[in-house]
């Protein structure tokens, strides 16, 4: 029904913003209103010729249109505070690209204001809407796998070496915001310490090495490389149960799950090996963030949370700033700030 | 000439030993007189039916055998130093299993007893000797790579859960002898830190991470896995000129020389990238343990240290020592001693 | 200037057209007015609720606009000839999908309304604008490979069961034209056998196996297969300097240039084996069709035949007609009738 | 028991003969006499200075001694007609090397004699006694995959380029075997299509392609090719319920068992696909040779013909042949001889 589709606008004509456009088009369930950048030019030449899809430079025009309900925030996560707050306050839902916010300070003022307002705010962790991870997550917190032993996550290529946020806030929110995904609610990140290195002088690491203690006592380990001349994207999620290892570049088998593992006899301290078959499920292709604005869509609609909501990306922020504080001095372990669960 | 030719006995016919019989009787410069094992049955299964060899449970009649000039060692660590002192003692010329000791104190007390007496005392560092890591130290230590910036080894797969050892003593040996062996000798491990985790319950640590500070201030990261249902041996070495991937599992591209990294201008602090070629160099495919076998020989006869000599293996050891401590630590970085180089 | 930009309509708003409309869309030296099917709700669907561009049923319509000054065809090959013949007598420029035409006959008729008119006929061989084929093709015709010796191309996947065409003509027209493209003018197919068969009772060949003789007596084969649950896109140009394995499905690295054969020393009859290195150049990521797009306009502005040409398009009916014939004969090798070159 | 350990010979020390030598003395149910050939020099060198077994010239010798009831021929193919049938006529059971003999008349011969002597003939087609040959075996014989659809056999690299066999007689012997091993009864190769190549001017076809119409319409093809600088070995096996892929370079997942496929309803002729998941059953790692030597004792002290006995050697002949006269045939289809079934 018509009354059901979501106005909305893109904030950010940049690197990720495109991609946010071309998908709010593609949704059934919104209709873009405006592409919003302070380069108006830039914002025209993502449009293109053939649209008729408005460009303009004011934010302040975007929310003051009542056909705006919804705004999908991609500017630099230095201004997120001020641009999603700005559509908190003008009654918009806001989408925001990972980080919520360059702190965790700012990222609690925004799921508070979201809140107080009753208004969607969702992070796009566009990982979490592939395939992939779903069935990941259906996995992992289904139970098949067991309960969970390691995780190692490997994000590493020849990346952009960034002016003003290091590796670790530039790759590492994808891998932690994954966990957030799949793991139980009982298994949740309790402490962080982080290496990393700048070895080109960038001012900056451009290295770096998570080490995340889990309340069951597992590790989960990332390491981010903006200096490695090969891509790998891979995620290993070792169960009691199964073992799952997950190669996000290789299209024709992203999921493998292991039927093997060891196992310790409580009783006798034997160790056994098991080694069975193994299984890659067919998953659907489809693209993450068409399910990220159809879940923006629904969640506004539905009166919902959506899946990835602020305290998601607030428990991403709390690892993060603790991975940061761990970094300044030295790597030693860094408690991790809880974020308690909605009350609804 | 038949006086050239060194006899030899290997001790120990448990897991490793059948691999150094059979290239010992393969290797021109050695003659093998015995395999010695407590459990002589065992000894005399591994030589089988058809073989000339002795097998005997006496290291005493072995080390009081003139014609025995070396001895090849593959017991538990833990007796390393009974059985390399003795047979050091006894005049004999030793090749040793890694790690050269249960702790650097004792490694140290073998190598003065080697150089006391002008012997022989030899690492069977495998890996180096095979064509991938000899052609890694001709580009590292060639200078061909540049700098180097970083190194990221991963060796997991479902391994043997070790009764005595954590599987940092089991793998990481492996991954820090390479690093001993394809480094410049102005870059070497400053401090570490480790972490670990036992999530079966096997008394020991079988996931652990290593972070290795160098004196470059480049950092080299290892992760060992005992859990991991799928066998990755990967070692990223990334360099100011080149980087270098090595896949020991991919035996038709081993090694990947990526014409291709991240530049910063100094003055103007412009980064530029470069995405050159890459060239997969063309490898012999031959035994490394042979390799280790003719320059144990060779070593010998031309009285000259062994590429992967006492002191190496005491490198190694000095790494381990200090990550252990690390890891009983919480993870702070520890300092490694230094091992000065031999005075000769 | 405005005047060098092309007026250009989409016929055929099925599976390959809105790839045709998204492309001309974002080249400079196009500008797209109409997109044109039977089906117009279709049409509207592709263009969606945001597109300036106009639908249309009606290709008389797009052909009377004198503002349209080319065609870019992508409907069914049965109706190849009707539609583009009607566009180039309206005096519209053309670009056709692969295959040029049903038959070698319909496709020659095309050919020579073009020539006549002097206008662009050009086909849509997509592959043929990948950087991986671009390269190959300097590889191939610039002599660094040497004698082309062999060629094994396979092209398999679980595919859309055609109702009409057999996997023949769906699938081999790419690899015909990438060899059309890369071998010399002095290397061209002489004679074809194929064997197919059609094991799901389909009624057409869903596996088929074609083998080329060259005119310097090398074979060149094409696996083609409907009913591969694994995807392979796979090609080996086996030089007598150096072969090149092109692996589409790859991208971190498509092709691979092996300075590795068997040379046959003419006088002694010795044969030698070199196993040098391995390179794998670095290739821009750009989209095909984008270049497509590219070449069509400058074609038409400069005059000039695009690179894949009527001619071209001849050239890969010829084999498949003979191709055909060989399956409905058993196998037995069938002349593939010559193309003579452009009279300019 | 003492008397159920078959005294055997290994003939020729060449090529393969000292894998039968390793193999032959890690049998249980073997007791390893001699190792013959007429280069006595060699036959000494490959068993070494430490060996108890005794290296030989004379064939008349091995045969003539009564301790000695089996023969392992490991010589040219052009002399396995006069080695077996000489062993054969001594009263000794004979395992021979692929292929049975130079042509189907011989192979015929030494089929004759061992049946009407009551000896065991056995070929060593060491592929079939893999753990994964024999998993497929169990898959496609079993049903499991359903009907066969389509076969898809590659198996090229660099290879030896030989001055007497073409490359055909060389490789394809191979996947005749596991073809003869892996199909139902009912299905039987019908007629073959061979065509070839010789690019580099060796005097032998060095480049393959052989299409095989099987007894139930269904194409196995196969590609053999020497002068492939990468080497493949895959097979597909396309059935109307499951597909497997075989890929033997991928020690980690040699088999992968896909349940999609394409299925065409009978009545209304409509096509769907499936698109299940897919499993890589784990199999253990184990020398396919041993279990040849394993079987060839077990047959000999069961009396039974061994898995691959001189009627599959006798069938993998029958294809050879006809495949060699449609190469000379210009690539016509030519009928293979059947080979009736042993009359037990």
């Amino acid at each position: 029904m018509e009354n059901q589709v979501v106005g909305i606008a893109v904030v950010g004509a940049g690197y990720w913003g495109p991609n946010l456009v071309r998908n709010a088009q593609a949704t059934p369930g919104l209709h873009l209103k405006y592409l919003c950048d302070l380069d108006v030019d830039r914002a025209e030449r993502v449009l293109g010729e053939y649209s008729t899809v408005r460009a303009t430079p004011s934010l302040d025009d975007v929310l003051a249109d009542p056909e705006v309900q919804a705004v999908a925030i991609a500017t630099p996560a230095a201004t997120h505070l001020t641009v999603a707050m700005a559509a908190l306050e003008a009654g918009k839902h806001v989408l925001v690209e990972k980080p919520l916010a360059a702190n965790f300070t700012d990222g609690r003022k925004l799921v508070d204001a979201a809140d107080s307002r009753g208004l969607t705010l969702m992070l796009d962790h566009t990982f979490c809407y592939t395939p992939a991870v779903q069935h990941l997550r259906s996995l992992v917190r289904g139970g098949e796998i067991g309960e969970v032993q390691f995780i190692d996550s490997v994000r590493i290529n020849l990346g952009l070496v960034q002016p003003d946020v290091d590796v670790l806030w530039d790759l590492a929110p994808h891998d932690l915001s994954i966990f957030e995904a799949i793991l139980p609610d009982h298994v949740v990140p309790v402490e962080v310490a982080a290496h990393g290195s700048d070895p080109i002088g960038a001012g900056q690491a451009c290295v770096a090495h998570l080490t995340v203690r889990l309340s069951n006592d597992a590790i989960s380990h990332v390491h981010v490389n903006w200096l490695s001349p090969t891509k790998i994207r891979t995620m290993v999620i070792g169960g009691s149960a199964r073992t799952v290892v997950w190669d996000d570049l290789n299209p024709s088998q992203r999921l493998s799950v292991y039927d093997r593992g060891v196992d310790l006899g409580r009783e006798q301290k034997i160790i056994s090996y098991r080694s069975g078959d193994m299984v890659a499920p067919a998953l659907p292709e489809r693209e993450a963030l068409r399910g990220v604005m159809a879940e923006f869509a629904a969640s506004i609609t539905e009166g919902r949370p959506p899946l990835t909501d602020g305290r998601a990306g607030l428990r991403v922020l709390a690892v993060l700033e603790a991975a940061s504080e761990s970094l300044a001095n030295g790597g030693a372990f860094v408690p991790v700030q809880r974020v308690e669960s909605r009350v609804s």
